[in-house]
């Protein structure tokens, strides 16, 4: 189960990666900045900080690969930004719910493609991605906010529905693509039925139906 | 030249100090959404970091005070939300100037106040503020928009001489006073004299007049 010669050479995946990181970031900092309180601003000021380490991680490896962050990202931005627009939420409950299930599932994914780097990258990226995305402090933040008006709950997650929609879309923008469509297909899906899995354990731990 | 009985409690300054500190860095993360190039938003990713980490040390001084994060800064949220409204900016480049002119002079200010508290916690902080802020990486963005439109320094300076205003009134709203206004008077003016000189070395290097 890898995606083998579906990762794209090492600047389109790192430019991609690090810039969808920032969009997590930046959606993290919008929650933060519209957060009823001090204490919840406070947990998503941590959370952010977690994603910008994780993105300081992806420039610092585009830097080693001879390229300037700014410009490796460049090319992805007017995608990236549609993605964001698309998946930001209508309040303060889907703004929370788009960051921590964007974030897991792109994580994921782009945790595995980067796999496929040669090694020395692969194992670079791979301590980038294990650093904690402090994600478990962003599901307790929603839990609470299920608990205390449950009545949220379809609505969240007709959302996440729709959220990871968008979300294997960008992810399957990010593959390259072999001549041969087929067995791309056959390469694909498993990773995918993965990511899905993971996904759906994502939603059930926030007490939602995926 | 200290500021000593103005000082306040250790939480009182510390609960500022550190939703001061989400705010400085909530302006920056907004930078960011609103950069025009994945570079800006890139370097501007790099300062909202700063600013995190520097909120971060101010959060675990808090818990070393035996208090939650949160509880300490709530009681100053109103205050502070409405002096961030007030300075906001209304485009990219009065944000910028924002950020980077509120930032400078209330880390100037704090780091001095906290100077005033028991000597361990002011090592602490001390070391807290020494941090680098990536004050330069801001300060050059600024110099380069305005290097490509020169009309825009009237207008920046101005809105500096707003900003520098409006930031000393919610820094003088963080000191305690004592029972003898004239000589407290007499300690701050000296204080802030200096933190203008700061403030005008600050707009300067950005070929502004302060």
């Amino acid at each position: 189960m890898d995606l083998a010669d579906l990762t794209p050479d090492a600047l389109t995946l790192l430019g991609r990666a690090a810039y969808i990181q920032l969009i997590i970031f930046e959606n993290l900092s919008t929650a933060v900045a519209a957060a009823p309180s001090a204490e919840s601003k406070d947990t998503l000021g941590r959370v952010a900080a977690a994603a910008l380490a994780r993105q300081n991680g992806l420039r610092l490896e585009i830097e080693r690969h001879g390229a300037e962050p700014g410009a490796a990202m460049q090319p992805f931005m007017a995608e990236i930004d549609a993605y964001q627009r698309a998946t930001q939420g209508a309040d303060w409950f889907e703004m929370l719910v788009s960051c921590h299930v964007t974030a897991g599932f792109l994580d994921n994914f782009f945790a595995r493609l980067a796999a496929g780097l040669p090694a020395e990258a692969a194992n670079r990226l791979k301590a980038v991605y294990a650093t904690d995305a402090a994600s478990e402090l962003l599901a307790k933040e929603i839990r609470a906010a299920i608990e205390e008006q449950p009545q949220l709950s379809s609505r969240l997650a007709m959302w996440g529905r729709r959220l990871v929609g968008d979300t294997m879309l960008i992810a399957r923008a990010s593959l390259a693509s072999s001549s041969n469509l087929v067995s791309d297909e056959a390469r694909i899906e498993p990773v995918f039925t993965e990511l899905i899995a993971a996904h759906t354990r994502r939603m059930d731990s926030l007490g939602l139906t995926a």
